[in-house]
């Protein structure tokens, strides 16, 4: 007997993991309108922004005006990811719901990425989070290279349950377990999770796939059979492979919304609403967004082929 | 605990499902070289072409000539599709391996495809596999629309075991249940497939996924762990939905043989050998093969993003 979660929640990751590698401007305006167009459909969680340095992702240099000029809407969570203090500061200004930490698992995508060991991160994301608790903001964890590094290849799954315990420990009340570059398989993933899962409550841990090698689905179809119920997603699979065109990054959220709502398994997303939004930032990109749902919506594929 | 199968069958469609929709005109000589180096990645089945009238499928007007001059390697089956007697005859005469018959578990589809009812159908392939075994040869049948139809939407369950009960009985060995249009999901793969086994035995059915939505992998990896162990493939998912550029049709053969790999399931098929032919065909059919391997391949996707 198959048993799947009656309902899940989506969080939309696009307007920070998706926009943050585009290289063709989009306005302050379009942005929020484009956030304030995700807000009515229904998603309950969207990571608006970073507050990084812009001389390492310009596309976000403007995060506080964005976090400042979007409307609220109640029942949604708005949160950004900081890297540090200066950027909590900025955050916390910017009065955000919820604030992202982020760290990798394997020592050398974090240090390639956060330019510090492992070790020297710990107190670094201590300091944000304990402060954020502090002015009553709740913080998510992100953790990268969970299933595979691109410098490392496998990664110890001790390595990645002592840097899990760790966070914890700091007080996050959510941890994502990234698949950073797409390398997760559903047999993996399954495997994973029964380790998390005899350390961790279920509800307390999200999973954010990659569909680079087209697994993204599968893999989340077989966390949902482990119980899961938080997935990470960027509307329309916007933040694909930079080196790529068509290749995938995030998992699209949209693909994500039909194929646990055609599982019927809740949402609460509203569909043509999300595939509008998408069209929206798909014209301010001037570029095609390579879900499968847009290219089904946007062509004729329902038919027969 | 997760019980997956050892090994797979996977049965290359492409040459047949995948070149059918194409406009690009491929030479004898070079289907012949690409079927050829198809034979040569450890692939032990390829559908290598379709008997059917060229009026309607004009890119495989070439079927004899084709199937009468590629390489036989001893290990490989190399099928074709047949629609009717005179399909036959020449499939015959072309002496392959295994005749392959076709027809819609829905009406209107049925009707729209074969221009015949279901029941009027079941004589003309009656006497195709009648006389096809009696020539030696082994049957597979193909079932369209198995989890909807564009025409009708969802399709009674019964009707399919109906029409599946048929074909056994006419006597064929290997009845491939397809999603012809990409609308499954992979709880209703299970579903199906819980009364399918109840009713045949599992090493008689097979998978013909279509990736229109994204499932296809996800529908895979539900069918696995139901234990079925025959896949139906394109390679590179060649044969896309013909309306729109970079939209899926079958499965890519790669992206499969990469996903069960990863978990321990042996395919024996070499990676990179198809990888090459994979670009061999791209060349000639001059546009970009959308299947997460060859865009990961072929770029550099492996690398963070």
């Amino acid at each position: 007997m198959l048993i799947l979660p009656k309902a899940i929640t989506v969080k939309e990751v696009g307007p920070r993991d998706g926009l943050q590698n585009e290289k063709t401007v989009i306005s302050v305006e379009d942005k929020v309108a484009w956030i304030n167009m995700l807000s009515e459909t229904g998603l309950s969680y969207i990571e608006v922004t970073s507050f990084v340095n812009p001389k390492w992702i310009p596309a976000l240099a403007d995060c506080y005006e964005v976090a400042t000029s979007i409307d609220r809407k109640p029942g949604v969570t708005y949160a950004a990811l900081v890297p540090n203090q200066k950027g909590l500061e900025k955050a916390l200004l910017a009065d955000l719901d919820e604030i992202s930490v982020f760290m990798s698992a394997s020592e050398a995508h974090n240090l390639k990425n956060i330019n510090k060991s492992i070790d020297d991160t710990f107190p670094v994301l201590e300091g944000v989070v304990k402060e954020a608790l502090a002015e009553g903001k709740s913080v998510r964890g992100y953790l990268s290279t969970v299933f595979g590094c691109p410098y490392e290849g496998e990664v110890d799954v001790n390595q990645v349950l002592r840097v899990s315990e760790k966070l914890f420990e700091m007080g996050i009340s959510e941890l994502s377990l990234g698949d950073t570059i797409g390398v997760a398989n559903p047999r993996q993933v399954q495997t994973l999770l029964e380790q998390f899962l005899r350390r961790f409550p279920q509800d307390k841990l999200a999973l954010h796939f990659h569909d680079t090698r087209g697994l993204a689905l599968a893999n989340m179809y077989a966390a949902l059979q482990m119980g899961m119920t938080v997935f990470d997603s960027s509307l329309g699979g916007l933040g694909g492979c930079p080196y790529a065109p068509g290749a995938s990054g995030n998992v699209a959220t949209d693909d994500v919304n039909y194929m646990v709502n055609q599982m019927g398994i809740e949402t609460n997303i509203h569909n043509e609403k999300l595939l509008k939004a998408a069209q929206f930032i798909e014209q301010r990109l001037n570029k095609k967004l390579m879900s499968h749902s847009m290219l089904v919506h946007e062509n004729n594929c329902s038919l027969d082929s």
